[in-house]
């Protein structure tokens, strides 16, 4: 299996890939895509190699091949079903995100404790009570959960997704959380990152 | 001067001793901090040794003074003045979480492009026309920038604040910036890890 490292570079490379297929770019070179995507030239052709996607000495790699290429590759066969916790502000950025860009991994639920929420369709995802949660998670086969909820409250919502069966966790709350080996976690923290930014900034310029 | 990784973790040991501390425990073992951060015993005792402050044996570290310790250690001396450009979704749920908890993180101005948003106060933040930001940057000594405005806009905002004498920028936008050497940049790319966890679900349990 390809490393998460590698994925997500892919992820940035197909990204990349689109705005220049939207710009009308019909070639791109190992190079030009590592000046883009803030890494090596030499990197580059090694992430694209676990495509199995070849470029062309001369023209360098069609876009549109090499696109659909990588998007065979890091998509599902069938749509990822995936549920959001929590649509504040953050959880709303991220619905507002993947909605229509993302076919293959699909939002298709919301889960919000909040009881005024609850009922709503937001950015076209419905909203239920977290208390649905469980059940919801193992009728619909969700196999994803973006965590965007409080700190004090996350570890409880990662445990009760875990014990319904879900498969991946993306965790926004500040705190990291725990879970069973052989369930995909990552905690993206959003304040340490702001506070070393900070810390390196006072290093002066 | 400290690895921004290992002050990404004091950041977290930060709200992790301010969680114990309202939660009234006085005494905290490194191994209780590393098992709540996700880190080895030994990482905290190393992280720890940077801020200069010693733990007990028998009792541990106090909560109050380790916590004072690595507050002296991460905030500047003075309040560090930061903005943020877009107040989207994101931007908002920025802005929810730093107002009153980092009174040494100080967001007091942010940039919009959106003209209905300009001269709003949003979360306590005045929102001011993006056309302005080179001159209000400047003259606020505002040294951090966090980004969360569109992928197209991105680098031309980063190019701006550079010219304005900025030391770090925090970018949300799903494709990485390029700065000049000596200004601090993080990227958070949320798609990339967001299909990351995805692919990694796909692995199955």
């Amino acid at each position: 299996m390809t490393s998460p490292t590698t994925i997500g570079r892919l992820s940035l490379y197909r990204r990349i890939l689109q705005w220049l297929a939207e710009e009308g770019v019909k070639n791109v070179f190992s190079h030009e895509l590592a000046s883009r995507g803030g890494a090596t030239a030499a990197q580059v052709r090694r992430d694209l190699m676990a495509v199995g996607y070849e470029g062309n000495p001369q023209r360098g790699y069609s876009v549109s091949g090499l696109l659909a290429a990588v998007e065979t590759f890091l998509d599902p066969p069938d749509p990822l079903r995936m549920a959001i916790v929590g649509v504040g502000n953050l959880g709303r950025a991220i619905l507002a995100f993947f909605r229509d860009r993302r076919p293959k991994l699909r939002i298709v639920a919301a889960f919000e404790r909040d009881p005024s929420l609850c009922g709503q369709v937001v950015r076209g995802c419905p909203v239920n009570a977290i208390d649905r949660m469980e059940t919801i998670v193992r009728e619909q086969d969700i196999r994803v959960a973006i965590l965007a909820v409080p700190a004090a409250e996350v570890q409880q919502v990662a445990d009760t997704l875990v014990h319904a069966g879900i498969h991946g966790l993306v965790n926004f709350a500040p705190t990291p959380i725990r879970a069973p080996k052989g369930i995909a976690v990552e905690d993206m923290d959003i304040t340490a990152t702001i506070e070393k930014v900070a810390y390196m900034a006072r290093g002066g310029v």
